[in-house]
């Protein structure tokens, strides 16, 4: 930020953003092509490898790492280990120059971090890509622009939060004949304190930028706390941060990194920690539940496991149906908290625009549709990616051999063609009776993976009911519904209103319920068991800060 | 809400208020003097005494109520007592149509309801007075007027919130030469659950209103728990809010009352209820942070105890502060929750309009000013009210007998020319040494009521740093400084910005550090110990409720 022009243009990045998040409209400054990027993205990321990743952090007191791509190789990088009782009492000190810088030099500087990042999208792609599994392409779009949009968008937000209260107001209350009463008011956002973000494995930036990026610019200092598989990708944003903090002037301990030794807990401890005000965690549900009950000095967002449903009454565009669920089931082997799990289908089957077909005809023209989909090896590993640890393998395993049911689809191994070592796996779909409770508990549980269940149910109002129950009890980050009856409509409406759970109506098309588009979509509801946030909305910025009100005399 | 102009009077009054609150200037709807309201207040009250007050409940199982005014006698009123298993069902009910009236239709009707609470103000003081002990002139503006203040910002903050994501967009995402992807998008709001709002003893509407009416336009049902000693006042509420509901076609029981048998302990068992999603809570610290702690189910919001601290350096107004002292120290016995109590003074002595003053003399000039403005017996009656409860009786007991320290300004019992049973009491003035650890002890823990203690600190550094620890370790609703320096004004906003207290300074007019204005004036800060809310801002409106997104293709 040495020169103006790079201020006025985050300033004007920010006004669209905000905006936008007015219309919901389709926008972004972040091209999702990797050929609008330069840089060699494969070469810094080999420059990282088998190196120490320096950060300059106060209280390092050793060098810890063991991330191994899931395509097969160590990554070979360490990253500093540091001592809570040093490194929490500098980001404390580092408080008040950000606090006092107020909300619109927080926003701008924020919007240069993520424009630096954006810059360097190759290199993050390669870190999102071999830390996580994903494909290149989703790696970049996913790991690399939609993340920053995810960002920006936080950015915006916050800055919206606190600008609307003005920095100062005049009052002048009359007193009838007497002197009216005058005082000038003086509104200061005020930050909560430190905020731990605990990221996760499968998509590090795209779940980890929101809070960081919410609490950085509400003005609190960040400790981000990486998933020990998954470090390099907020490793690196971490870094670009500290470096455009400390030329902006500011203290670059306003963010920093936590990377653990192996099963030291270091997220449980630091979220314990009074300095600690903020929580933002996306993982497993027996934690994030332990976050929200005993952290309670703290203000935690969590993204936890939910079971997605899909309820397929009707349609007018059959293959297009089949196509669209295909792509969502393929899509990074399913390893997404987004990804459909139980598709219900009456057992009498269902009205298609080629005709009735039966249950059995649905099942068997998915399972072709996902093997169609899949049959190029070369186009396959660019949408499966490969698998992220050794729990996905094993649940994938036992899906195969019939655990749950009969393997409707099978899943079939693939050799990488760049990365021999890589397990790579189509999707398996499994039948279930929604008439027989074994199966109905089966499909109740969480099975995060390449793996789907087709459940017969005995109506479309029967697969309401059970969608209401799972919603209920395990949470959805998603819901899909087919259904060419309004009537049907209606009522998936009615069941995703009682059970606050985002709904995609017929998509048939190269929209996919996985998806969501920052600024426009948001992502979950924070309204049922599978989170209690959702990508970005005011509930998600506004308990980041507080305003301290300043009276005098006028 | 039978004409259109209502409707239309009221949408004007919400534009007003939701600009206001950007503004943060002076304005109001409600009048505060009693001259602009029609009806016999004191025949209204009589016709309630005495009697059952019906409101016809769902699971109505029994009558209880055993409320005794402060002034003096039993008001005989009983109110039904309820089964929440049959009663919080029929919330639930209530819900959905609530929620799909969207947020307009349920401002607007919120707007009714306050409006009619307002033309009502004369019966709601004689409720509040002979509840809570307030003099007549503050049970009217604070009971009235003022309350209904703060429940129309919340109201107009919920419908800001809710109507930021607009009900519907389009999207459409470019996709190169390729068609472009496109969606309708539809955004609802959704309530939490049910909302169960705990009443405090000494402001039922005012503290009550505003978590009553934020979550009311978001949607939730309310259950209102008063206070034992003060039910009158909310049940009035909710049986005008019951009868706007049911004229306008909803469900009545989106708005109840939960009363209780005397050691019953309704609010915990209620608290618990997985049915209730959002609590508002005025009054201990003890049950505030049980609830914070262990109703982690809900969304809590709090307003529990802290303890206020005057900074005393220097002044270019002494009589000015002293006076406008001693007015916040009488107001109420000193029984608000921004009343001062620990009156800073640096043991040398301070810089003042009037030449130097020690701390002797600025003890004994605030002493002497209080003596003043309270030595009419009918002026003094009028401003003090009467003590509201046993406990507040104890504490001014044993101040008087020089339980903490020694007395500067002993208490003078009056009697009441109206209410002859009242106990009406003047303040007492304590002085503590700041050298004493003993004295720092007992100035740490909260005296609510009509004590205050003046305190020897060895400078104003000294007294910054027991208003950092005061804050930290106890909370603080209100913070005053009087001082001419602007180094240590900076000190004074540093101290205050730190540890998240709301600041006034140099008040020597007619604005009263107990006093904040709605639409205007933040109440509390939500970010000390004495509160995890402020009235009102966004992170008071944005956790009530969630947002569903049905998204289908274009």
């Amino acid at each position: 930020m040495a020169s103006s022009s790079p201020v006025t243009a985050h300033r004007a990045t920010l006004d669209t953003a905000v905006e936008t998040l007015r219309s919901r409209a389709f926008w972004t400054p972040h091209p999702e092509h990797p050929k609008a990027y330069e840089g060699d993205g494969a070469a810094a990321f080999g420059a990282l490898r088998d190196a120490p990743f320096e950060l300059d952090l106060p209280g390092t007191d050793g060098w810890v790492g063991g991330e191994v791509s899931p395509y097969g190789f160590p990554l070979g990088i360490t990253y500093p280990h540091t001592d809570p009782d040093v490194l929490l009492p500098a980001m404390r000190d580092a408080l008040p120059a950000w606090r006092d810088a107020g909300p619109e030099a927080r926003a701008v500087l924020c919007v240069d971090i993520l424009a630096r990042i954006n810059a360097r999208s190759q290199e993050f792609a390669q870190a999102v890509m071999h830390t996580t599994g994903q494909a290149y392409g989703m790696a970049f779009q996913a790991g690399g622009p939609h993340a920053q949009d995810r960002g920006l968008e936080a950015v915006a937000y916050a800055y919206e939060e606190q600008t609307r209260t003005p920095a100062r107001a005049g009052w002048v209350k009359p007193q009838g004949r007497r002197p009216a009463l005058e005082l000038a008011k003086e509104f200061v956002p005020v930050p909560r304190g430190i905020a731990l973000v605990i990221g996760c494995n499968t998509f590090p930036t795209w779940n980890g930028f929101p809070g960081l990026f919410a609490s950085l610019a509400t003005g609190n200092p960040v400790l981000v706390k990486p998933h020990p598989r998954a470090v390099l990708p907020l490793a690196l944003a971490v870094r670009v941060a500290r470096e455009t903090l400390a030329e902006a002037g500011f203290d670059p301990n306003l963010v920093t990194l936590a990377v653990e030794r192996e099963d030291e807990g270091v997220a449980r401890t630091l979220a314990l920690r009074d300095e600690v005000r903020i929580i933002d965690y996306t993982g497993s549900s027996a934690f994030g539940e332990w976050l929200e009950a005993n952290a309670t000095h703290a203000q935690v967002f969590t993204e936890k496991a939910g079971v997605n449903t899909v309820v397929v009454d009707s349609t007018a565009d059959y293959r297009g149906m089949l196509g669209n669920l295909a792509f969502s089931l393929a899509l990074y082997s399913g390893q997404m908290c987004t990804t459909p799990q139980n598709v219900l289908i009456p057992r009498g089957g269902i009205a298609t625009d080629g005709g009735h077909k039966a249950f059995d005809d649905v099942v068997a023209d998915l399972a072709a549709a996902v093997s169609r989909l899949l049959d190029d090896d070369k186009r396959a590993v660019g949408l499966l990616g490969a698998l992220v640890n050794p729990g996905v393998r094993e649940r994938l395993a036992a899906a195969d051999a019939g655990e749950w049911g009969e393997v409707a689809l099978a899943s079939r191994a693939l050799t990488h063609p760049d990365f021999p070592d890589a397990t790579v796996r189509t999707p398996v779909i499994v039948r279930l009776d929604g008439g027989d409770p074994r199966a109905v508990e089966a499909c109740l549980a969480e099975c995060f993976g390449p793996v789907s269940f087709a459940v017969a149910v005995d109506s479309t109002d029967d697969a309401l009911a059970l969608l209401r129950r799972t919603v209920r009890e395990r949470g959805a980050m998603t819901v899909l519904g087919h259904t060419t009856s309004a009537a049907v409509e209606a009522a998936l409406v009615e069941a995703c209103l009682d059970t606050c759970a985002a709904l995609s109506l017929n998509l048939t098309g190269g929209v996919f319920v996985n998806q969501t588009a920052a600024f426009s979509d948001f992502h979950g509801t924070g309204g049922n068991p599978s989170a209690n946030s959702a990508l970005v909305d005011g509930a998600f910025i506004t308990p980041r800060f507080r305003t301290v009100e300043i009276r005098r005399p006028a």
